[in-house]
């Protein structure tokens, strides 16, 4: 997506450890304008028809995931990191090793929201290792729901997790995949 | 607002400690049409011209501030919990204690996307005791920013968070107010 791009070219921050800082437009500080935009553009690649469910994991996929359920009128549900009072139900979770955190996290969502009838998009900000779309991706087979593909705002393809998705057979869709940012340049995939 | 209220008793659960669920519609599973509604319904007691930033805090409060920003036009910021490896610039910072997760976190944004220049509308899903809503007042005090109100969702009118933003002169701007959730039944202020 040419607009992404540009926008991570002249705004985006190559920082040691190979971390790309996009806060001002679209994890910290967000341009909601820009992400409606996306969520038009994942509708280029996926039949929205299909999906019932579009599923993201808190806290900076919920932005991106609630332009795509209200430009293509579907129900949002995020996934929640850790147990709060507030969740009492039937769960289904997957541990994830965060990188950002550098720690193991619970990821779960309540059981009555996804399950065998539940057709889903799963959508996140950001893909690096891939370590929080798969623990989505366990959430979705645990409940026996059907996912019709992942679509991802900015890839970070050097670091392999949308390849990993993509040698299993998964419908991922990434706007800008970014193959290198070394020497503080960025590169995108063609 | 009818239309939320109608929601609350209809979708809504209440357990014991006074937590007042609603998950199926607002903070799990979101209906971002409603949130959309909810936005709007905000301009009808906000000046929407006098702000140009939308001020929320992780996790939930994202998905209602996406959709104010993006009725509206007026970027968002999130503000984050805790420290992650992809902030490294200057912060404003706030203590804030939360009773859902019982431990003292710290909220914070990167100071250059906030200041003098800055007209702060505050939104947030939920408003209880109101510590992450006055987490957020320091850092607009902090950045030398001008606080124009406060939306929220829906208000804990018992827990009397609302009340002391009210009596403090700020304009505090509820959809929903419940003034009590005994023996399982929501009542709400008029």
């Amino acid at each position: 997506m040419d607009e992404l791009k540009a926008r991570i070219l002249s705004e985006g921050k190559v920082l040691p450890g190979n971390i790309i800082k996009v806060g001002s437009f679209l994890n910290h500080r967000v341009d909601t304008a820009l992400l409606g935009r996306m969520a038009e553009e994942f509708g280029k690649h996926f039949d929205m028809k299909k999906v019932n469910l579009i599923l993201t994991i808190e806290a900076s996929g919920i932005a991106l995931a609630t332009m795509c359920s209200y430009k293509w009128g579907i129900p949002m549900l995020y996934a929640k990191k850790a147990k709060s009072d507030n969740i009492e139900n039937g769960l289904f979770c997957s541990e994830i090793y965060s990188y950002t955190y550098k720690k193991t996290v619970t990821v779960m969502v309540e059981s009555e929201f996804i399950g065998p009838q539940s057709h889903v998009l799963i959508v996140d900000d950001f893909l690096a290792n891939g370590e929080a779309i798969r623990g989505l991706t366990d959430i979705v087979r645990e409940a026996g729901a059907t996912l019709e593909g992942i679509g991802i705002g900015i890839e970070k393809g050097f670091q392999g997790g949308g390849d990993k998705f993509r040698k299993a057979g998964i419908d991922i869709y990434s706007l800008a995949v970014i193959d290198s940012a070394e020497n503080n340049t960025i590169k995108f995939r063609d």
